[in-house]
């Protein structure tokens, strides 16, 4: 039975390293002494070692041992043996390549359905939808495919941010950029604010944290979701 | 000899599409009575037609005359025989695919580099670069390749946003994003901001408009460059 929490961004302005996810973390990781880490997205550019220091310093709050993907001769086997799953933020583009490149896009994706817990943040929530195609990174590398994990019947757009009416900057607003992405597909694109996330049990898809999101379906007038949605429906 | 414009947007706040830059146009065509528009990049899902009346509208404020190369049963023909070629913005990802469909992006590089004058907006100006991997846009569509017409010897970011400082929101600046590029690439990138444009003439690029651009060299701190810099020799 699967079992997620999908986080549109890691850290809060103002906060800490997962601070404002850690009481939620805690129940969701109670079973797991171990989590792996998988830091292929690196924020900024940061090292493997560097990113996997970060996040076991975050998981040391709540007494869980972090390893990194890396350290493993085979990342098969170590998802595969993986007690919990943590997939972190930085760039999707890269983060896709590093999957297919270390063929565990499908081991990923099976591991996660068999019941491994697995928590996202940003670039590692956006791999849970059916495409990378909503991510809002720059494509620093030529991934071989944009699919991904497939484990919602829709996409995300982390990060997603509300159109500033104050602004003279003329690039496109994430809601004209989403409504491009309809144009040429059809699945639904939930935009997830920072602070908000998604709970996953099973098949019961539900919107947490205190603030709405926003969902865009192919040829409609997006709407906002209140707090406790659910979105098992969706497709 | 190449004759280029490579502006950072087509539309400055408050004005009118191409308002800004038409009395610059005006010199740029004097020799032209028709302009091929490439209208690929469909801003915001507009249709070729509907797009390609926009700039007729804007090109008959200077007796131009415009056709679009969907128009043409022959992409390649219409390229060739130009007496002046516009790419307008929008999303690059589909900008990029519809140009490696329709076999043209080798096509268009050698008819600007045999000196078709060549005016390029936002995406219509990311591709005059090596790569399109310092777009802003959402991968909405899978191109075969991220490489483009390589028209001058480093990668633009049009539209270039400088961090705001007051902001809350904890998705990347754009600086961050660039700096993660050269992490995996070693070529420059030109932070092109909206009013800003490149002219090309021959091997010669400068800086004009009335700002200045934020020049990103790999393994070094990015750098201001005045409004009438010599880009030229960058690499």
């Amino acid at each position: 039975m699967k079992n997620l929490i999908i986080a549109s961004t890691s850290t809060l302005h103002g906060g800490g390293y997962l601070d404002y996810l850690l009481p939620e973390l805690e129940a969701f990781f109670k079973d797991c002494n171990t989590i792996l880490f998988i830091p292929y997205a690196r924020p900024g550019g940061i090292s493997h070692d560097d990113y996997t220091g970060r996040v076991k310093s975050a998981f040391a709050n709540i007494n869980k041992k972090v390893r990194g993907l890396h350290e493993f001769d085979s990342p098969k086997e170590a998802i595969e043996n993986a007690e919990a799953i943590f997939t972190g933020g930085g760039n999707t583009f890269l983060l896709v390549s590093q999957l297919y490149k270390n063929k565990v896009m499908d081991i990923l994706a099976n591991a996660v359905k068999s019941g491994i817990p697995y928590l996202g943040t940003s670039a590692g929530s956006n791999i849970t939808g059916l495409s990378m195609q909503t991510t809002n990174d720059m494509p620093i590398v030529y991934p071989p495919s944009f699919q991904t994990l497939g484990l919602m019947p829709f996409n995300l757009n982390p990060h997603y941010l509300d159109a500033d009416l104050q602004s003279k900057h003329m690039g496109e607003t994430r809601e004209t950029r989403i409504k491009e992405f309809h144009q040429f597909n059809n699945i639904p694109v939930l935009g997830l604010r920072e602070g908000s996330w998604l709970e996953v049990n099973g098949e019961k898809i539900t919107l947490k944290g205190d603030l709405q999101a926003r969902l865009f379906l192919h040829n409609q007038e997006p709407k906002e979701l209140e707090t406790g949605s659910d979105l098992s429906g969706l497709k």
